[in-house]
């Protein structure tokens, strides 16, 4: 399906990085739920997330709705977000209409439109088309939240600089939601920064880890094949621009442990039933377990940094080198994570709508 | 659709351990690809896997295609597999049909379905379910292969002994297929062999990791957003029981690295265009760039386990113990990896007929 | 999604009217509802309807169910259904093979698969195939009727002699379950039945019309776009063979109308709301209204006939001319009625199911 | 999938008749196809048809395109049509944000969206979301253009007054695309103008009949089950308001006729197989048969009639009347046939890309 992803509460996404305006049509999700205007502009804030590590653009992401909405409330039918692109003055491109910028979707682009993409900043391909998610997620979120379902993601490592895990310790992952720079161990944000800068000093940039939890799900969420939760998150998850690796609860961490170590015990107590432990990530058989759900995500270092590197004319296929110019991120994995946090959010919300029915969030 | 993955070629599985028969339904593959019945009879036993590390039902799993195949070759309508259980033979499950299993689905089934779950050996859970899978994964694996594009895993670490990759060596892949146990490097064999050993004799279980390679894969094939090749493996290799995580390319090793070290340098020579490196995996944007696509999966220790675990009852939910009884496989990774094949088989062919149509495999 | 249809509760039908097996899997419907074997039987009897104007098979199409059923009762997995095919032994189909009947498949077959269909009875265009539907339909009639809703479908007219129509009378659609030859006034039993002899008699067959209820589809199942009640049961319901034309409620009748007579006028009586008319067939908006829903279905005349007719020579196409030999019915609208209920029902259990969540049916 | 339709080539609607905006997404569509805005504004304004007997806004329905498009073609990513609504000042809708309309959706809306539906003009349920359909038509027409394959809809008949039919002559479906009412008899427009203004006069409104043509379509495209050529046709086609009934070729008139009289003998001459009748409307088994698809649509009488009206009041759902005020068309189907023309090209458009790939229109 290409730009839409789900079902039942589906999402479709549009635009170009200079083109006329990018944004995003919410579909299915249940009537009357209130849409929170002011909410959207926070996350489209982190999105942007300004700042010394971060070259977004001046313009201010403004999101109108333009239907969906009525009264304050969702209506039940397609929401539409609209994101005007407000400098999309032409301007020449140069070598980066016909040269391969390494790590870039340029090469790709190339073998799947034949020459007809939109080039500019990365066209469809652009980490900007992310904010139609994050403005879709921000009601996704909302409406989670009224089901006492709460996401969270944090910058797990960065530069090579770690936080704590959710895995370890219990979390506020509703504080997450106000930082800044999403971290559970505040006195790891300057280390990180650091790395960043340094990277950013040597023309250089850093990848790193984002780790998302979800609590309040209920269990019985999935399916035993094909649509097992971790399949459709991360059917979704890997369209945020530069993730190149998934995994749930312990992930590769259970590669070289035994059964025993990996096998969360199960144990009741004043009525609910839960594990011990949460290796499975709240996951069981493609099955919501009830202890939270999570996950982490691999995020490659921003692929525009300044150092000259070596392509090809894609006119000609002949050798040629390229340095970039401009203004780049040299990492994006905190700008990303608010991302994490939309695209969780909007595949939950069709996955309940699925097992529970349409009005489950309005009921 | 939950046991249906595929828009232009779909599979459909069916069937519980022990219930009258298991199978799938391969719909959509181009008419006219000749239907190797001893290879898949080969797929087959590589999954049942029998030995001192493994411990299959003694049946054959024997193959009955019963649609979709005349005179030796696809008709291009679906085509059924069904492989009947032999052993199914009613008897007492006693505490398992009550005692939900550790790191099993035992739980999530009843959340799910109340109750009425086949729980017998797993019911529709079993790994026994991916023979439909292979089966059909083989057919696909024979298009695929008449088109130039060939698939194949090896076990990358078991236990804690690690073969060579992918990443670091050409790898002649075809050799995998007629290997039993499959690694790249024989001398390794030897020693995760008695990893496995050495768990299975503490009556316990090992992990592992499978590393996939495709060869052939055309340039331009898979989507920016949402059908991102990623995205779209992803969501079907999670089907495999006990996959925790997927990585591509230098998956969770882009987090530490800088851009300089992960952007693979395009280079042309001889009229063909190439990375110099790979650490993309050959995918970038979410579409195939022409090299190598490779991934691996994070596979846990059987949940099976012989020693004593903490549980619940499932009638009372009241804490309870439970010992797993019976021939249990102490580690799956090694079957698994002719199942990693199959997933990745049948979802190319379904990103490849929809990009250059339903006659593709036998244009 | 070809040989699959269903968002939620899903079939997928497989088989050829020669090879090995015909069936369908059924996935997706809620665990715990009883499945009556003899009510499926009973089904399947119906759609072969023996008797002097059908020439079903003499095998007994009896139905095995390998998977999604255990004790008795669904467990929310696939369920399924296979019908041996008794009488499949290889003979001389002589021209057949090769000369494209008229009103058949077989060009557009051979257009679509390029000589690698199985020919045989017409292989997977065979409406055998139906059987498959019945079976997982049968199913899916009881899981509605548990929710009080009731499908049934007459023969409204049938070589030229006329039922009367649901949009006339209230109709006791319970009775049709129990009629061999479906219509609500018995007396057009025996001038439908001549009207059919008659066209046999001349070597040449008969079309007519089928009427379908459903009663007790709660009120805000179907979306205003796309997905509309109409849009989705005509989708399934084109699948029937023979089928040329739908109308929902007047339907074509509605064109030579004015506004003023086809404005169902709403009225409220002991707490509830309907319509005093019900032109619109249950549908406003594409959404159901809680009134009958109600439709008919063009059922052409069977294609095989026994005068000579012109056709093509499909390996030369050079001009020839064709004598069907053989037994074949001289209609078929008295068996197509309950493949129309069957679909009707797998339909509106996949809208139920995706409006009010998997558990809707076991609730 | 609700608000979006197709596989390979999907288009999503949205909008509110007093929403802000409305408009369409199209997605698959290959790359390089030209896109004309001469052509769209002159099929938008086909849809809006000012003059005495219809009462389209003032306003001129400017199609925007913000995405998707670059210098001048296609670029094979979501092309985003938007059409700002003009009249959207706040006003008194009085009785009509209560009271349920006779043969509108306010009833089953309010069943769907428990009133937080936008209610005024009839909100996502309203006419006017059709002219997104065309916008993104238009796009898809100039695509099958493109490769040969033309679409025609004419008004067949009109307040009881008929136009010839497709399938009694050859007709140049070019033709109909420029006049305003699109008829293939010159002469049936007066008298169908006048049926429709003497409705008017009465304060009624008028049904009809429209038929549609594709010429040029390839044979073997389509499905033999479920996503037959006539199945997914309709699915897309009963979305357009009104209509409540589709037939193929000869349609229900093959109720009352005979297999002799039905079936299309096939003839070749000078290379070309055809058939020398077409009652099957170019579909035999659910495939094209390379002769002209043929089909017609059922459209009912303008339900917004100015006649009192029985009707009750959804806050209480007390019986009262109703008389609508205001300007309303007294037929549709004259606007409506380029809805069908634009409708069959999107559904065309992705079926013939499944089966011949996403580049097929670009090839």
């Amino acid at each position: 399906m290409k730009n839409t992803f789900g079902s039942s509460v589906a999402v479709t996404i549009f635009g170009e990085s200079h083109g006329g305006a990018i944004g995003a049509v919410l579909d299915g999700l249940a009537p009357g739920i209130p849409v929170d205007e002011e909410f959207i502009a926070e996350q489209m804030d982190k999105r942007r997330s300004v700042g010394a590590i971060s070259t977004a653009r001046r313009e201010p992401d403004k999101v109108k709705i333009v239907s969906g909405v009525f009264q304050g409330k969702t209506t039940g039918t397609p929401i539409t977000f609209i994101i005007e692109n407000q400098d999309t003055r032409s301007r020449d491109y140069g070598e980066l209409a016909y040269k391969a910028r390494p790590g870039h979707a340029d090469f790709t682009a190339q073998a799947k439109y034949h020459g007809d993409q939109d080039f500019r900043g990365g066209g469809h391909f652009s980490g900007r088309i992310t904010a139609g998610l994050v403005a879709a997620g921000a009601v996704a979120l909302s409406a989670l939240k009224a089901k006492g379902i709460i996401v969270g993601t944090h910058i797990l490592s960065c530069g090579g600089v770690w936080d704590r895990s959710f895995q370890d310790i219990p979390a506020d992952i509703a504080a997450l939601a106000h930082r800044d720079f999403a971290v559970l161990d505040m006195s790891v944000s300057e280390p990180m920064t650091e790395a960043i800068i340094a990277a950013k000093n040597d023309g250089d940039s850093v990848g790193g880890r984002l780790e998302t939890a979800v609590y309040g799900l209920p269990a019985g969420v999935g399916e035993p094949w094909f649509d097992t939760l971790e399949g459709v998150l991360s059917h979704a998850l890997f369209s945020i621009p530069a993730v190149k690796g998934i995994e749930f609860g312990d992930g590769f961490g259970v590669c070289d442990k035994r059964g025993s170590q990996v096998n969360d015990p199960f144990r009741s107590q004043d009525g609910s039933t839960f594990t011990t432990s949460n290796a499975c990530g709240g996951i069981l058989g493609g099955i919501s377990d009830g202890m939270p759900l999570i996950f982490r995500l691999a995020v490659k270092p921003t692929p525009s940094i300044y150092k000259e590197q070596l392509t090809v004319d894609m006119r000609t296929m002949d050798n040629t080198t390229l340095t970039i110019q401009g203004r780049h991120d040299p990492a994006i994995v905190h700008r990303a994570r608010v991302v994490a946090d939309s695209v969780t959010a909007l595949t939950l919300c069709d996955m309940l709508a699925l097992r529970y029915g349409t009005d489950y969030f309005n009921a």
